[in-house]
């Protein structure tokens, strides 16, 4: 199969579930007033800007200037992506695509990159795993004169596995199935890490992205199963600590990731990995009343037990997952599995389903031998970026919001994000869930469905819908992102999050790591700031 | 009681197990050819040195000349202390001893030496907490000229407790016990982090150093329990984020943990806190061989089962400590505990027992709805130190080295440790145990005793006996430290440790945040590389 290039995943994929959600949204929206043709990629293609300096020979790596590889280099995967994308919006396009095979030519790239700055002829390098990035990390700024793209993706082996250690080397362009099936092939083991782009992105995308994972609770992020990782930087390579724990020192030589492509490439990862899980167990609670469902998560997340899946969710959205048929208030999806422990209903489940009880909770479906649940839950996930690419034709705006706060915080900032929505003055359809939680507070996400008024709007309503939400956000004590990484997109309120020390000292790492700036400019650190550093650092 | 000045914890403490080990020690060792006269603390004291520099005013910050405060804030409490305590070496004393009771103050105090630096009169300054470094975290360098200690236990309070998050806002200055009785006080809550040093220790002391808890996996280093801090640097006070996870750029605005008061002061920190335990269970495995024991603790380890306790240890170490009778090669002792869960005997311990029967392990004690296999070791671990203060005086050298490793990499680090102890040429008993368990690797903690010649070698002899031990672990893939932090004295092997770009990172850092260099200078990373900094920075 094709990848698509202006839309999610392959060219021609089927949604089974676009029917009825077409019909479902015309209960809630007026009938659509347009729909867009089906984009013409043949033709942007054919008019698209040519590079605009001299193809560079860069040691011995690979460069391409083909149309279609600079398309699908240019744009991540976010609802403005896709719109553009629709709309053939393909105006600032990378000049070329760099494919190194090794950290030599990873390298050259870089070298390569302070030699044009030298020469007055600076240039942007953006990293590029699989360029499923919804937050503009990918995308070059409008202000470029010179942008290549380091494609990682064809550094994609498995080095080695240890199984005594249950740890697997593996060079970080490798894409999620890839590593899936090949950890299965050796040994019917799992890194155990499963994001919702897995098809269509890299490892090295979730480690620059500190990307969240599927499971619920405990160990579900990247960060928790990176053993030690190689960094390609200007000042050279950078291999960090080979051990399972070190208190010597700070621990931030895992500075590298969330570092989203701004510090150096990460090349290589020696990650955690887990026997494929052989018991599994899930079971379905709902809740007459959004609190006690939210209370009954809270206490089971501070219980000690761990589920894999613990999932709460509204009514709607449960409905639509085909989660539930009849309407509730709250739907709580549980999930244990295990690699060498029998009888997880009994052990673990129960206590769960206690919790749920005392909470007046009903559990609609008694824990089984299987996970029937979450799989339910999760294959309607794993599609749904497709039911959106076919939605934005008919004008719908669809976009998610995932935060985290405290549980204590979490009911002013659900009605500061209602307000916000609101406030917008028009039809919005808006749900949450919990995708993880913690002891001190859940992971809220969003997820956001208008109409915009005409084609043309497509990108400035949606921008008025994300500045509403991320401002109410920030001021509610949420943070900007949970796992979906920061881009150039979320920029503006990471700086408005954090402290503005810590922000200083970024930038100082930076200034220090990358002194040309050149490494994904504006993702993560307004480019601003990387002007002004300048001036910091001769202060310091 | 009264602290002592120059020993472990209170003056008078009795030892029960001294008598015991001192006869056991000589059924190994020669007969001790000497015995030190306990310390004249007060001939020491009224022979001290005076301040080299005029009792500072420092805005409303009380400041101390009191010989008995600047003897006790020279020194930490490691066998180097302890033996130079004994010796009454105390040459090199801090000039003044500042007891901040705000951040305004200790804002007050970075301001004075900020001017001082720029008068062309720079003071070193050292954040101190309960004193308990046995890496010489506290001790000024031999080079200072002027040093003001900085203690912060007077910012001891409690200042909220959330009990729907299950969060606590602390000063730092809180030490161990105040702190678990203020929270079992407030409603039967704990912050189950259980260092060695508890008694003697603060809560800013774990932070600074990256302490690694009693508890054996999953959630036990302070770091685990962090929700966010507030820090007082020279740029200004930084406040972490207050969240339960954002994905949101690199993890490292906890970089602040582990910089052991070289890059600001911690002065406020929200832990996330537990519910007491209420279910608890233990039980004794013994193994006929060493590696059966290593492999079943592996296993157990990669399960996902978390036990609380899962420490493995020599039969020699095991009979020390009261938890068997006679030899075996290898001992294990497992735990676990809940507040809200009962039956964890089946629930958790049944398929830990499992994993060791499938190892030729043998169930010593079957679990019981107690935790006395776990008391009985924590009750002689905490009383250990003690015994070192009596043992020192007839010349036996007792140190310890933590590190940590992955489980292939064991076996090759444990054989090179032996073969540098052995290249000292004279007895020395070596006993390991597990502290810690990772799925990819233990914790070994090496406790070793050894004899000096005279009194005069205490020091010198415990010097080449750290020297060879700590290259061993370096050269052989281990970490210079697990949780005992870095120090003055293990920065020679910490750069050595860590790639040298990350140390270059942490330099700029320091440089940017202390720009004097006056906080802790010479911990974590040797005073050689400060110097270096300004040639450095000039070329960022």
């Amino acid at each position: 199969m094709q990848r698509s290039v202006w839309g999610w995943g392959y060219e021609g994929v089927e949604v089974p579930q676009l029917e009825k959600t077409r019909q479902m949204l015309e209960t809630i929206f007026p009938k659509p007033t347009f729909r867009l043709p089906k984009p013409n990629v043949e033709l942007w293609k054919s008019s698209l800007r040519k590079p605009r300096f001299p193809e560079p020979k860069i040691g011995t790596c690979e460069v391409s200037h083909d149309p279609k590889e600079r398309m699908m280099h240019s744009f991540g995967k976010s609802f403005r992506d896709i719109a553009r994308g629709v709309l053939g919006q393909y105006g600032n396009v990378v000049d070329y695509v760099a494919f190194p095979t090794s950290e030599v030519q990873v390298q050259e790239v870089l070298e390569w990159g302070e030699k044009m700055a030298q020469d007055g002829t600076p240039v942007d390098l953006i990293p590029f795993g699989g360029g499923s990035s919804v937050v503009g990390g990918v995308e070059p700024l409008i202000d470029s004169k010179r942008v290549v793209s380091i494609d990682l993706s064809r550094m994609d082996k498995i080095i080695s596995v240890n199984l005594t250690d249950m740890t697997a080397q593996l060079q970080t362009g490798i894409f999620g199935p890839a590593l899936l099936r090949g950890l299965t092939e050796y040994d019917k083991i799992t890194l155990r890490h499963l994001p919702q782009s897995l098809s269509f992105s890299t490892l090295g995308g979730w480690l620059a992205t500190r990307s969240g994972g599927h499971y619920a609770s405990n160990k579900t992020y990247i960060d928790d199963f990176v053993v030690n990782m190689t960094i390609v930087t200007s000042k050279g390579i950078v291999k960090t600590s080979n051990l399972p724990a070190s208190g010597a020192g700070p621990v931030a030589d895992k500075i590298w990731l969330g570092s989203e492509g701004t510090l150096g490439i990460i090349t290589e990862c020696t990650v955690r990995v887990q026997k494929e899980p052989t018991f599994k167990c899930s079971s379905i609670v709902t809740f007459d009343s959004w609190d006690n469902g939210v209370n009954a998560t809270r206490l089971i997340s501070q219980s000690g037990l761990y589920p894999t899946q613990c999932r709460l969710m509204q009514g709607m959205e449960a409905i639509g997952y085909g989660l539930i048929q009849d309407f509730v208030e709250a739907c709580l999806v549980l999930g244990f599995e295990s690699a060498t422990i029998d009888g997880l209903e009994e052990r673990f489940m129960q206590p769960c389903l206690d919790i749920c009880l005392e909470n007046q909770g009903t559990i609609l479906k008694t824990p089984k031998k299987d996970e029937s649940a979450t799989d339910t839950f999760r294959n309607s996930f794993i599609t749904a970026p497709y039911l959106r690419d076919h939605l934005i034709m008919d004008g719908y705006i669809m976009e998610t919001f995932e935060t985290a706060c405290s549980w204590s915080n979490f009911p002013k900032l659900d009605e500061a994000v209602r307000a916000a929505v609101a406030s917008l003055g028009k039809p919005v359809m808006l749900t949450v869930r919990f995708t993880h939680v913690y002891p001190d507070g859940p992971a809220p996400y969003y997820t956001l469905t208008t109409q915009a008024s005409s084609p043309t709007s497509l990108v400035s309503d949606w921008d008025a819908l994300k500045q509403v939400v991320s401002d109410a956000l920030i001021a509610n004590g949420g943070t900007i992102t949970h796992h979906h990484a920061v881009g150039k997109d979320h920029a503006q309120w990471f700086v408005k999050e954090k402290d503005p020390i810590w922000i200083a000292m970024l930038v100082n790492l930076k200034g220090f790591l990358d002194p040309q700036g050149m490494l994904n400019r504006g993702t993560l650190l307004p480019s601003k700031l990387l002007k002004d550093f300048k001036s910091i650092s001769s202060k310091i």
